[in-house]
């Protein structure tokens, strides 16, 4: 479906948690990541009952929760983790726009991962983000696919900033893979105009007008998903809960910069796009044009043409039985220097017009 | 009518209570709903003069008055409730643009429930608040039909927030049923638009235009309610009479989310409508283009090869009663080799304009 | 003239006051009228000299001047009320934007009355508007006719509040009058694009361009006075030279979202209308399709015909005096079965084509 | 050249003052006009040497150098009165946009001045002024035209407040001069715009898209020099700079008041000029669709028609020397009623289709 | 590639250097200018080590870094002078837009040189600018074409302000260089368009939509790296870390003043490329619409003529060999003025015809 949006039957109580239909929602998967500087435990979960209680022991945990089909599991994690029902509420809400939202003992941050299906279309696959000291716990639609496995390399790896940091700079990451992810797929759409300028100048035919309408529904699906991450990057940089570090906001700064120039190449494609679609218009009517003057030409010199031939291919009669002859039908026919004249008379028509198209630059 | 907007007279005093033509308005209907956490009691008046005293007893009150018929009843309401007289002028102004006031002694809310009528186009239902401490008095055009039914059952059920909160509450839970109520009719424009792509880049007839149209004229219709809407909330949600509380401003929050979500799919099918336009065009374009093309692949070929059966089909004549034979007249025709000449000359200058077609790409 | 403006040569002096030329002005008369709670009274008088003085008696006077054909009565005009010279001098420049602009003695507005002229083309008449305590002068392009019955109306039958407020009421109801003038007219808007539509779908002729781009020229008119009128109110509402009562204010708010439905409408117009010229663009472009299609589909069928009946048209002959026969040319006219066979290639050529232009939907 | 603006080579040190090309630019001339409230003189020197010493006797000065064909005068005048080096480069930048600055010894402001060329092109010429206490420095391109002459006349004849005020309030009335000239140019647009549009809807040629494409150019040159002078204007009227006084700021008010209705005027007419243009597209597009019309109806008649007239001048033959007779071949030709049948067949095929062109309105 | 911009993988640690494919970035050349107001030195390295300690005396060092092949020399460059970490990074981030960043140590600025390559598009060449006290650190993406060749001139020939001044003012040098260079750049589009109108107008080709769609796209790429230009120097002008001094925020807000004049000429010519293709357009448009007219006179007088042609030259015989005569058969090739009675009626279907074009105004 076009900008798939879940949503509530309206009227339904706030904070309502929605169950996702059957083949809609996989089983959830918990992955646990607990760290500090020194050491990485990496863990995996199948029920949330199963999840161990952590200790204030300093160390962050990355709780990765994939799959919407356990309400229950979902409200249970609410409970044991403070989360506001409201929030909680909007990670069923698939297909949303990121969102920022500060409540009292956590951040709430909904982003978009863009994926591209086989055919080529964009889907969104929905990240919830909950920030707390040293907690974040990150909800995907599914265990299938995400953009964090670089991050979970770098976790493991214990280069970097990373693991010296706290769970803020792990959202940061995480928000920061999310958000390049986004270059390479732009990339693809410069290839791909650049590829089509040169067929729709060329050869403009109606698979160009599908395959562009094709890439500008895409980019205004990318708009839709990537102009709110600036904004909700943009809150992050100004929260004043005390929960982001000042360290953590330079790297957000440089977050910011990269969705800032995501949104510039956007409205750059879409300007391209936009462009394209004249040039394949003007194209088409050029071409239009071109086919029309051929047409025009070469009627014109022969239709009348066709028509002298015509008159002398008529079949009046100087004989006439009962009475004297008609000199008057068409005496032409008898002339002796007829045909030659008739022949000569076609030559200069069609020579006539052809000088006249040269002038007005029809030829 | 497109756009219709009730006015006064121009010049008539403000807060003048102007009463609808007849047919236009119904006779009103009074449902009044009082609760508290531990009970809830539902009654029903149709004569204003009906209405029992309240007493101060912490129940929250939702007076309900379907039906504009009777103005007189209005004025009392009026003057009952204290109701600003230019907000009851603004009751009877049906198909306002949703506004917020803020009066001494009430909140005044107008908000527009959107219906599809029979034919898929949209009609507004306007819904007047007024909004006091404990009291929430509405005002529906008619009794016919309103998006409140959920809201009512959750009232009589219990469960949740509702009956443990004030009137603000209530009217939260009212707009927000509004809002959401959106969603469901936003959905139909997305199937919709996905149909009509594909008949669109297949079949471009005139009743694509015509249904595209319609579909933009409604989108426009809905932006026209749905816009202000957002700047209501926003109003509600910086309100500064304490009739707000915060915790409902947390709600509110959540629902002015919903509506930003509204209003983006909404740019976003306006975006898509308009996309549909100029996909259509340069389809039709396309295609007189592909027309023309075969029109003049054939004409060119066939007008010269007619012109020269024209010629030798004329008759002028060899011989000639009076005077010797005319040998210029037409000797091909007696050639013995002529015809099959003839046919040659003609599969020659085909063949040429075919290859010359081929190269021009026309083919 | 379109968008008529009235200025003074470049360079003249500010504040000079420039007669009109003779027939664009009459000459002016003056309406008074003095009121308070108890008594109103009204005069006219036809030269300024003739004006009583005003005791200070706690009365309300309005001062109408209709007609501008004399400088000299608006210089002493001036004087004796200590209005500001550049205030007159735009009095006189007609076909302004409305403005607003607070001098040290009183508030001067300018706002446009529109009319409907006979081919129903907008012309604005400009209100001057010269507020002081207890006093209102209005000056008005001529006598004719104005938006101001019901007002004056109001004021002799002493409903409302009219009697018992001061001059900046009386502003209010003058500029209320003007603003609430819009509605009708935009309601004529809406039931002439409701026309044009069917019209536009079903037959769309030259007139429809011709009356669509006047609905256009008149809404660019209306908008121009409209959208400033907005600016002007809310400039008043936030006047502090206390000239304007709070009383009078709430009032002002309500005229206010008057003023902002009306922009609001004037905009889903001109969406309208442009909505219209598209959809007439794009009828017009798929009649020209759908004729192309017929006028292809006949020619390619008859011209490969013709031609072929050409072809046996043709004078080749097999006998040849002096010569053997010619047995090579024209055979088929020959043969017994020449014309069935002739006539069976027509037909299946004819059938091929039409399963062709079938399989490419043309027919 | 459209938009000349000149500029100095990249990587020029500021302040540098470039030499214009020869024949770019004329001698300097230097009119002199020193005035109070009782006496005035005029005087003029070509060299600037010959500029006499000023004492600081409370009179008003202001030097117009007219010609910018001598740097040194350039130079020598920036350093006897302290003009910004930077400042006088940009009296060299011709062709800028209108910018004020302030500097330490005094108020810097680029104007342009709106000249029609020959063929109706607007040209501006650069004014740049120097304002301090008492003293006004314009420079102009050339001695050639300027728009001052009213405000000379108002100096000479001492009418009105300007010999009374200070230089303030004469960069003011030059100011005003530039901004009202601005309103007859705009006049003839309006007027060129009115007979342009009667020609579009009835004969659309190919000179009305070169008058109109022209027409938009010189809007979008004058928009280029009206939008920043307002900006100008502004800054004046908020300078803080103690230079400007506050009776000139009313002034100043009343000629920003200007600005914005010739940018509302601009606007409209840029509206207008883009409406010109769809009715010029709509009206050849229906033009088009009228010609093809009538094409296809006359094409779509005759040309069945004549294809059996084709048919009938076939020459298949019944006799055949050595065989029998072929009575298949063509027994319509000698069938007695074998004329008036085919030619009742011809009228009814003409019959038919106007009967389906005309339910098809297409007659 | 169209818009290329060089990206770090997705989910990489952020201040991650990365390295440059081969064959994309060449080995680099260090610079380095040392100057006073007394005297100034020029050395050049090749290799990082090379570089000798700067004592602090006061002198200001360029040290310019052309080449971005070595990232082991970025990273000891950056060790050395402590830039951060995420401004080395963008360093290799080819093709961003510019931007300003302040850290704790010094400001970085990124912009972009525009060239013009052999086929006339733009490229940008990305500059890096690291300002400290008395230290300004450029690179640039290869050693072989710069835009400071003159600020090298001023540097070493000692006029004017640059040797005077500090690191800041040879920043603001460079940047003043790169936004000048863009005068003459938009210059030649100037000349390019005035051109093309010409030719639009006069004769338009495929080549026309071509090269007007690359003027587009280049203007595209120009105003992607001139617009984040402007607020780059803005934010210069706004910096509060002590690095700018007053005195060169002056010339600063003179290189502001030209990068708006850029903006201004972009943004004009954007108008007028937009211009140019409606008017190619409509010329298209126009010329279809003439060609199609010469093509329905011909057509539609010739094509009756040709049929009434083929009627007479319709073979039914008034000989009928077992039977009587057929009379009916085509009597009007026997009748004695058949052939001028059928030319005179051809001869006023032609006028009758004529006639009708005439009124219509299509001859």
């Amino acid at each position: 479906m076009m900008f798939k949006k879940r949503f509530s039957d309206p009227g339904t109580a706030p904070a309502t948690l929605l169950p996702l239909g059957p083949g809609e929602a996989s089983k959830p998967v918990f992955r646990i990541i607990e760290y500090c500087e020194k050491e990485i435990i990496e863990s995996r979960f199948e029920n949330f009952a199963e999840l161990p209680q952590f200790s204030d022991d300093g160390k962050v945990r990355w709780i990765d929760m994939c799959g919407l089909g356990d309400v229950e599991a979902l409200k249970l994690l609410g409970e044991r983790f403070e989360l506001h029902p409201l929030a909680l509420e909007d990670v069923l809400h698939l297909g949303q726009r990121p969102k920022f939202e500060s409540y009292d003992t956590h951040l709430f941050i909904v982003a978009q991962m863009l994926y591209r299906d086989k055919e080529g279309n964009f889907t969104g696959e929905q990240l919830s983000m909950f920030l707390q000291r040293n907690l974040l716990i990150t909800i995907q639609e599914d265990l299938e696919e995400d953009v964090f496995d670089p991050v979970r390399k770098r976790l493991t790896s214990g280069r970097g900033l990373i693991r010296k940091s706290g769970s803020d700079y792990l959202a940061y990451a995480l928000l920061d893979a999310i958000v390049d992810h986004c270059f390479p797929v732009l990339e693809k759409f410069g290839e791909a105009f650049e590829e089509m300028e040169t067929q729709v100048l060329d050869n403009p035919g109606s698979n160009c007008v599908r395959e562009l309408h094709n890439h500008r529904r895409n980019l205004m699906q990318l708009r839709r998903f990537v102009w709110p991450e600036r904004d909700v990057i943009s809150a992050l940089l100004h929260d004043e809960s005390g929960l982001i570090s000042a360290q953590t906001k330079v790297f957000l700064r440089d977050c910011y910069d990269h969705s800032v120039q995501i949104m510039d190449l956007v409205e750059s494609y879409r300007d391209v796009a936009a462009g394209l679609l004249e040039l394949y218009l003007s194209s088409v009517s050029l071409r239009t044009n071109e086919i029309m003057r051929v047409l025009t030409v070469i009627s014109s010199i022969f239709i009348p043409l066709t028509f002298i031939a015509g008159v002398y291919g008529m079949n009046f009669s100087q004989e006439s039985t009962p009475s004297p002859a008609n000199p008057l039908n068409m005496p032409e026919l008898h002339w002796a220097w007829g045909y030659p004249a008739c022949l000569l008379l076609m030559a200069s028509i069609t020579i006539g017009q052809l000088v006249l198209f040269k002038r007005r630059k029809w030829l």
